[in-house]
């Protein structure tokens, strides 16, 4: 892993070191009882061993769990790095005062009711925060479970996962929002025999979010995997820093989003004071950092699981060794679905392969029977022949139910670690149906084992896409330049001319078109732009131009011109008499091409995001779309374009031509960086339709949109 | 569960009851080694206690297993319903003559060296099956693992998933190709505490098949659910029977078909001698016949357990009962995902929850808080109101890992207990972390519990799609009148003339037109089709006939015919002068409607299938098509209209016109009825494009290809 060289804007606050990783800590509100969230943390720091002074703080006592106690943290003698907060909502202020009067430099706020319960509540976290930056103090939660630090043995948080005893150090680090949720994924990390290196709950994230706490672990170096739980996002920054510095250094991260769906956003709306960004956006954040997003926590615990080996997939190819010809079918399947690939068996290892069985099915996925279940010799010289062939990426071997009995399930363990031994490099997974304990025991001989071979596969997957990610470059930064003045219009919409010049100076250019003010100058112009041309009027009053009669299409002539125009003059004026006509607009006729829609618009969690799909109803219907956070980059809008399901008309469909896909991704990132230099005014960008031509045709916008924020 | 009323044609072959339910038993290969095939077997039966006679044959022993052993089957005293051939493939042939001798009615051939591996195999089972058809006698396998009846305590099978015991019976009957596969679920099923009535496996399926077997455990009134597991058919007609016997009796029937993928039906050609049909079409068959298809074991296994509570739910609402928040959110995601409803708390309800706890949440998902865990009265009472207000039809509770310190979760488990004794009628799920033996103490208390909530909702959707189709009526069956006799051209091609003529027959009209031989005949006939009309050329050599002007549009005079013709008959000759001109087919001008794809192909194992979509470029790219098996009935066609993405363009989309849908399904049905009854001579049927006309406009064949066997 390399050294981290992102760093986070946190405007001159303090960093979390003294959250992460204090020297002392103070518990106010500290209990004997080891059931309240104000003994349960002491207990914990014992038992773990934290290497500084704990210092209870209870007017009541002199002494907790064996600690002296004191009355007040003004009263403690030492420094205090990390302040936990078992207090009240009521006394949380006073509290937070005094600690930043004592100098504390973090502190944990485990209570509920602030903004969580609306109202008051909202009042109240809003002073703590101003009284907590006023003060230089950083604070996690309120209304969290905490955080912990296996490296340093704080272990700040009352969470219930940790009750049967403090588990060893692992190498996997969490972010959650929900403290529920945080608990529960620690205490399932430990049922499958895996340890965490740091763990936070961020709660109501008056101060510190789930991104910067993620930011802070992706620079450690005893963690390899990054796991966030999110619900909603009050800002983009901190996540997007967290997610770069992630990615710089070669750290796996695994999300579990929640609210996807309609009938999950209601509910995370009312769960938390946070707002749930639209969710096609999470998945391009996702996929833009090569995050792996998990839509059960099976899934997020299969993942970290096999992240847990340390060893990536080369490429796509799965071999696949089965007892059991029906499985090996469908393990096929599973590869298949995963978009991971059935490797080749060299013909040279079928036939070490038929040596070995006669009756066997050499070929990928590789059936030797029953046999291997009873002569574990076999097993283990198949294995020594596929692992020196070298013609998988990773290895799966379904057992079965042949894992169940110890008598036979022993030996075929030991056989299958041996044959790995002589090529530890081999990412070997095992499926097989056995207790918890001999599960345990494949871990430990540097083999991953699953249960269902369908799991094994989608995890191998997610390792594979990940490989992939490290693997590309960094996404360049998309540099901003500086923004031309903006001419804002008072009812916040830029006419079709403005809008147009302005996205043609970003890449976007608009068919040769001209505003006559009537028939003879129309007819005029017409001449200059050269025929055929198309004549639209051009009035704040008529929405729906075709049903007045108002366009023209495929017109040949100067005389043509004149008359559609003169017509336009007299019939339309009869049918809507109020219609202001600021012109008729003369423009070049565009043939051919692929119509598509480009534009922008505004998500409350992540700010512009532009969006891009092929034209027409059935495109519409099918909401063949895809988007990205703006700016992106010219490289990123040819992976967007390559994304949509219709993209194959763009680039060539049964012998059609090619189109300019490369003036298409100018325009897409063009379009973006406008939307991203104007954030704060620009709104809304609709071009539609934005013609692609055929080969290096460029595209041209028929039509275009600009909406601003009403000028204040 | 009702009677069966739906019979297998088996050509008056013995039914199933001699090898599922037979009175007696003899293992030809006995064995005194309980590892062996010839051994297990007889371990099997006596440890369940088998209640007739079990014959062990084995010319070298007197005694096996405690029991007399004969020389010979023919030596056996009583009768034989069933005899277990333990034996090699090279003498099966002559035991099998020895059992028909003896009057033996059922055999399970263990035995493998048969079809699987081709050549001298499949001759030596083709023989086999040929002795057993003559004999009266039918066989299992060969190449499979056997059978066992719970119910009668037959285990005619050395599957080692009994070697710890034969567990009791329970009410799900499994039939596998995969003898491995079968052994591999019967396992899991015990180890979730569920049992099985009976189960079989067919192997090379020589006699009978996956299908036959399920035909007759669908007829049992032992069993609740059927399981089948398929890699390939070979025919259709026994499937059928059985899924439409146990849809009859409201059996839910949950299949996995492996070699969903090429990458899957690739392995699955190599490991069985069957057939693999197209995936999809299994996907129609089951979704017509209400089949669960399950994508993993893990998904079978949750389906089979949800379905041994018996109970379906009478709605897709779903009530979440979370003490986190955080997981309240993600659950109604993975409700909306399965295609259920988060139901409403009525306000009466909610006031209710919120006297129990102040800041609860009272609203779906409802999240009572912490407080739950530790106080069991109000969780008992938090299910009390909700179960009273009747909003769900189904309740998930979502403990996590609250349930797995036994201190806590007794008492919790006891609460919830309580209550749903209250409220029996109540589908209960609980989400739960703990060891599996206090998973079975929830199943004994009559709730449902899963780990992952995810898993608990995607079973429940299961049951919900049962619910809905034991809800609805039987499919009526197609009745498919008397053929006509097909005009049949030798080249294996109807002439477009012919094959517009035989779809008119069948319901699906083509536009006005007639052939005319020259310029002055086409411009007669123009006439009385009335203006405009379309020319175009008629050429068996002529592919494309756009590109050499073959085809005029729009013609709206009798002059502008002629002109039209007179030229195509200068010009393409000139172009192609080897070309045959048959003549020049003159047609209404079909303006409007939306432009179709309908079709017939043949699958392999199921025979006739019609395939229907829009039509275009698009749609085929984006490959928004349905197909069934033929015939459908109307009501089936516009369930299958339905399924298409594009339908809405059909329906009306936008203020766009609906379109003759009822035509359409018409026309579905119609050209299905058209292959049915001529499966043996129509091979494939194109009609590109099928205009459907807005309102009640009916459907236009504008083009139509039928292709024939080769007559022999």
């Amino acid at each position: 892993m390399n050294a981290p060289t992102t760093s986070l804007q946190t405007e001159g606050r303090p960093g979390l070191d003294a959250l992460f990783a204090p020297r002392s800590v103070a518990i106010i509100g500290a209990s004997s009882d080891q059931r309240r969230f104000g003994g349960r943390p002491i207990q914990y720091l014992l038992e773990a061993g934290f290497d500084g002074p704990i210092y209870p703080v209870n007017p009541a006592r002199a002494e907790i769990q064996g600690l002296k106690a004191y009355p007040s943290i003004l009263e403690v003698p030492g420094p205090v790095d990390c302040a936990l907060l078992a207090v009240g909502a009521d006394v949380t202020q006073q509290t937070v005062e005094d600690c930043i009067a004592r100098g504390v430099k973090a502190a944990i706020c485990y209570g509920a009711g602030f903004a969580e319960v609306g109202g008051e509540g909202e009042a109240r976290q809003a002073k703590l925060l101003e009284t907590a930056r006023a003060g230089g103090l950083r604070l996690l939660g309120p209304n969290c479970m905490g955080a912990l630090n296996a490296q340093t043995k704080f272990y700040g948080t009352f969470a219930s996962a940790l009750e049967d005893g403090v588990p060893p150090a692992g190498r996997i680090a969490i972010a959650s929002q929900s403290g529920g949720y945080g608990g529960y994924l620690l205490r399932h990390l430990f049922l499958r025999g895996l340890g965490v290196s740091q763990w936070v709950t961020t709660g109501n994230e008056a101060d510190i979010d789930v991104g910067e706490a993620l930011h802070w672990m992706a620079g450690q170096e005893d963690n390899d995997v990054l796991i966030a739980y999110i619900e909603g996002l009050r800002s983009r920054d901190s996540l997007i820093a967290a997610l770069k510095r992630a990615r710089e250094n070669r750290k796996p991260v695994v999300v579990m989003k929640v609210g996807r769906t309609a009938e999950g956003s209601a509910a995370a709306a009312s769960h938390t004071a946070s707002l749930t960004g639209q969710d096609n956006v999470y998945d391009a954040l996702f996929e833009e950092y090569g995050v792996h997003r998990a839509r059960t926590t099976d899934e997020l615990l299969d993942i970290s699981y096999a992240l847990s080996r340390r060893t990536l997939p080369k490429g796509p190819r799965v071999g696949v060794i089965s007892i059991s010809g029906g499985v090996g079918v469908q393990i096929a399947d599973f590869v298949s679905d995963a978009g991971l690939t059935m490797g080749s068996v060299p013909l040279e290892t079928q036939d070490k392969l038929r040596a070995l069985v006669p009756h066997c099915s050499p070929r990928n996925p590789i059936d030797m029977t029953g046999l291997v279940t009873t002569n574990h010799d076999i097993m283990e010289k198949t294995l020594d022949a596929v692992f020196e062939a070298n013609a998988f990426d990773a290895t799966l071997i379904f057992l079965g139910i042949t894992g169940a009995a110890p008598s036979m399930a022993r030996p075929l363990q030991q056989a299958i670690a041996n044959a790995h031994a002589r090529a530890p490099d081999q990412l070997v997974f095992v499926s097989v149906t056995c207790p918890p304990e001999m599960m345990r025991e494949y871990d430990a001989k540097g083999l991953l084992a699953f249960e269902d071979p369908s799991r094994a596969v989608n995890a191998l997957s997610a390792l594979w896409q990940f490989r992939e990610t490290f693997s590309a470059d960094m996404p360049a930064p998309v540099a901003l330049p500086p923004a031309e003045a903006l001419p804002l219009p008072e009812d916040g919409k830029l006419n079709e001319a403005t809008a147009k010049a302005l996205l043609a100076a970003h890449g976007i250019p608009s068919p040769r078109e001209n505003l006559a003010r009537d028939a003879a100058e129309a007819a005029r112009m017409a001449v200059d732009i050269g025929f055929p041309v198309a004549v639209k009027v051009v009035s704040p009053d008529i929405l729906h131009k075709t049903e007045v009669g108002g366009v023209a299409l495929g017109l040949a002539s100067a005389e043509a011109v004149e008359a559609a125009v003169a017509r336009m003059a007299e019939t339309i004026p009869a049918h809507l008499p109020d219609a202001r006509i600021d012109g008729y607009l003369v423009s070049e006729m565009v043939k051919g091409g692929v119509e598509c829609i480009l534009g922008i618009s505004q998500d409350e969690a992540f700010g512009p995001v532009v969006t891009f799909g092929l034209g027409g109803t059935l495109v519409e219907l099918l909401k063949d779309t895809v988007c990205a956070l703006a700016p992106v980059s010219e490289a990123r809008a040819l992976e967007m374009i390559g994304k949509v399901r219709t993209a194959p008309l763009l680039t060539g469909y049964r012998g059609g031509p090619r189109h300019d896909i490369e003036a298409l991704a100018r325009a897409i990132s063009g379009i973006s960086v406008l939307a991203a230099q104007h954030a704060g005014t620009i709104t809304t960008i609709e071009v539609n339709p934005l013609v692609v031509r055929p080969g290096a045709g460029g595209v041209v916008a028929l039509d275009a949109v600009i909406e601003t924020r009403p000028v204040e």
